[in-house]
């Protein structure tokens, strides 16, 4: 039920991932008039496709406006609680929600808890790099303020989720700040890099500046939830503004008005190439459960994505490595981590205890 | 003597600015026989220019690794140093420098003091927006976390700038966000946002996001400096990124190969709209007296551009406003800055404390 364009988008976006894979099912919340509806409108040739869509009727929707704690208080029958509580009771593998951010954490730390000791998860998407690749950004608002131990904790989780979905063997690791020096930035930053430098089985390559982010020397950039909120909005509105001045520029004269109709095949493909929607999908990390935000501007095609995202990362059974490796990690550098209290976990039992649903 | 081409684009920079200036005379700051191989060896068209020039011996230099405290503790004949004495003692209107940030604070600081009790500038600079204008982003780096007062101060010079330099009546203000609800952000943010809106005579437009300092609908955005920091060199990877890749896009295929060749013109129009050329020189604002901060990378036109934003500042008497509008926007909001202890000062002995420079 959320998202800029609503159900119309979720609906179509979610026959589009049944239509382009054959082994998915899946199942759209919300009021049932409504969502019938919009399967009705599908286009002629999602019709087959919308055949493995299941409709499940929740009758109440958590509004964009609602805050994480009203969320938390709010009757257990909205499509966002429902859809979380497939995923706990084992109907669904993942959920892909394009509604409230907020109260999509909140409600979906109560529904599947976390895996590792993580006390909240983090957000984290792919943006891409100048080398072609892409890199993760990670906290991107759930955290506002991060201690060193997070920005470890999402180091780890960043590497584990580009080890896994992206098949990197050693995936570089750095952390945002405001200057390479290790005197410079706050001192949780600062104290995360100490933390990190220690730690064995990790490429970490310390401090990287923001430019950095898009230079493709990196594969994760660590930060705090408010800096990677930031960064990441602030980049989609300088993207849109510069793809429109390259379209205007195209457009301005009439000699380049020709020019700009020959090249219009040109920046078609750049848009394509550079379309967010490619990379729509922002997951949420150390949940016990895969569960993953579309943008909320994303079209039926960007939510589409973001279903295959869910899709990558239940293929990797994420949840499992991220608490079986995160364990390990912390276990052969606990020297480093000592402080945590998970050294001496025992990974099986943690296996056990935290089933990847 | 600073930035990554060091003093052939200061010099070749200072020199355009003065053949474009006729009533700007500038001093270079180094050592002598340097700064003389560079007027050497400048274009015959800035030979004239260049004989309004001064060539000030300095003979130490201030480098990129040293950080603030080593440079406080420095000798007072580095280039940097000699600089902002000559601000300081009134040999100077207004001071630029491509050199290490850090120091430059530093020294700056120490040097000419700042205005209407702010403890420490802020760096601010123009991004260009979507509308076609201009935002003014404040701060970006010299104060890693920023109280709400901080923040406060940071709105209220920034709408000075946008007044003052750019000429806007009543620049609209915002503070950078994750999102625009009361609820949303750190303690800091949302205190700052509570004063400002109590605060008479100064058009403050709430939160704002990231993508809302391109989007043209406010004149200054707010933030700590390790937020603008990350925010602004994070634009300036990603606008890197982009132009490679309008170019590359046209360069890919045979049919577009010959567009490309075309749209070289518009290509062109575009990289010069959007050139940082244009926005180079961030202002140290609430210094008492006028120095701009170059770029590190910006080549001789990028240096001029920012001796000419030093110009415009001088033209505006900055600091001299800003004392005068700090102070009366304090008294006319005594209620809400009660707690400041600037609120019974006299503008006219504040202003006789602090002479513009």
């Amino acid at each position: 039920m959320g998202g800029d364009l609503g159900p119309r988008a979720t609906v179509e976006g979610t026959a589009r991932a049944l239509q382009s894979q054959s082994r998915l099912s899946a199942c759209v919340f919300g009021p049932r008039a409504l969502l019938a509806a919009e399967v009705d409108a599908l286009p002629a040739d999602l019709r087959v496709a919308a055949e493995r869509l299941t409709l499940c009727d929740a009758p109440r929707v958590i509004d964009q406006a609602m805050k994480p704690s009203q969320a938390l208080r709010a009757p257990r029958d909205s499509s966002l609680a429902m859809m979380l509580a497939s995923i706990a009771d084992g109907q669904a593998d993942a959920g892909v929600s394009a509604g409230n951010t907020g109260a999509l954490m909140a409600l979906a730390r109560r529904a599947l808890g976390t895996v590792a000791g993580i006390p909240r998860p983090a957000i984290s998407t792919a943006v891409p790099t100048r080398a072609g690749g892409r890199c993760y950004l990670l906290d991107l608002g759930a955290n506002v303020e991060a201690s060193a131990d997070r920005l470890v904790d999402f180091a780890l989780m960043g590497a584990v989720m580009a080890r896994r979905v992206d098949g990197l063997v050693a995936p570089r690791v750095a952390l945002l700040n405001i200057g390479v020096e290790g005197t410079k930035g706050s001192a949780s930053v600062r104290e995360a890099d100490a933390l990190l430098r220690e730690f064995a089985g990790l490429d970490y390559r310390g401090f990287i500046e923001g430019d950095g982010i898009y230079s493709g020397q990196v594969d994760v950039v660590v930060c705090d939830g408010f800096v990677g909120n930031a960064v990441l909005k602030a980049s989609e509105g300088l993207a849109r503004m510069l793809m429109e001045r390259v379209q205007a520029t195209f457009e301005a004269h009439w000699s380049s008005r020709l020019v700009g109709l020959l090249a219009r095949p040109a920046l078609r493909r750049l848009k394509r190439e550079l379309d967010p929607v490619r990379y729509n999908g922002a997951s949420l990390l150390g949940l016990n459960g895969i569960v993953v935000k579309s943008h909320g501007g994303a079209d039926a095609a960007g939510f589409g994505c973001a279903v295959g995202r869910a899709m990558q990362e239940v293929d990797q059974a994420l949840p499992r490595h991220l608490a079986r490796e995160l364990d390990y990690w912390r276990r052969a550098n606990a020297s480093v981590a000592c402080g945590r209290g998970v050294s001496g976990a025992d990974p099986r039992r943690m296996d056990a205890d935290n089933p990847q649903r």
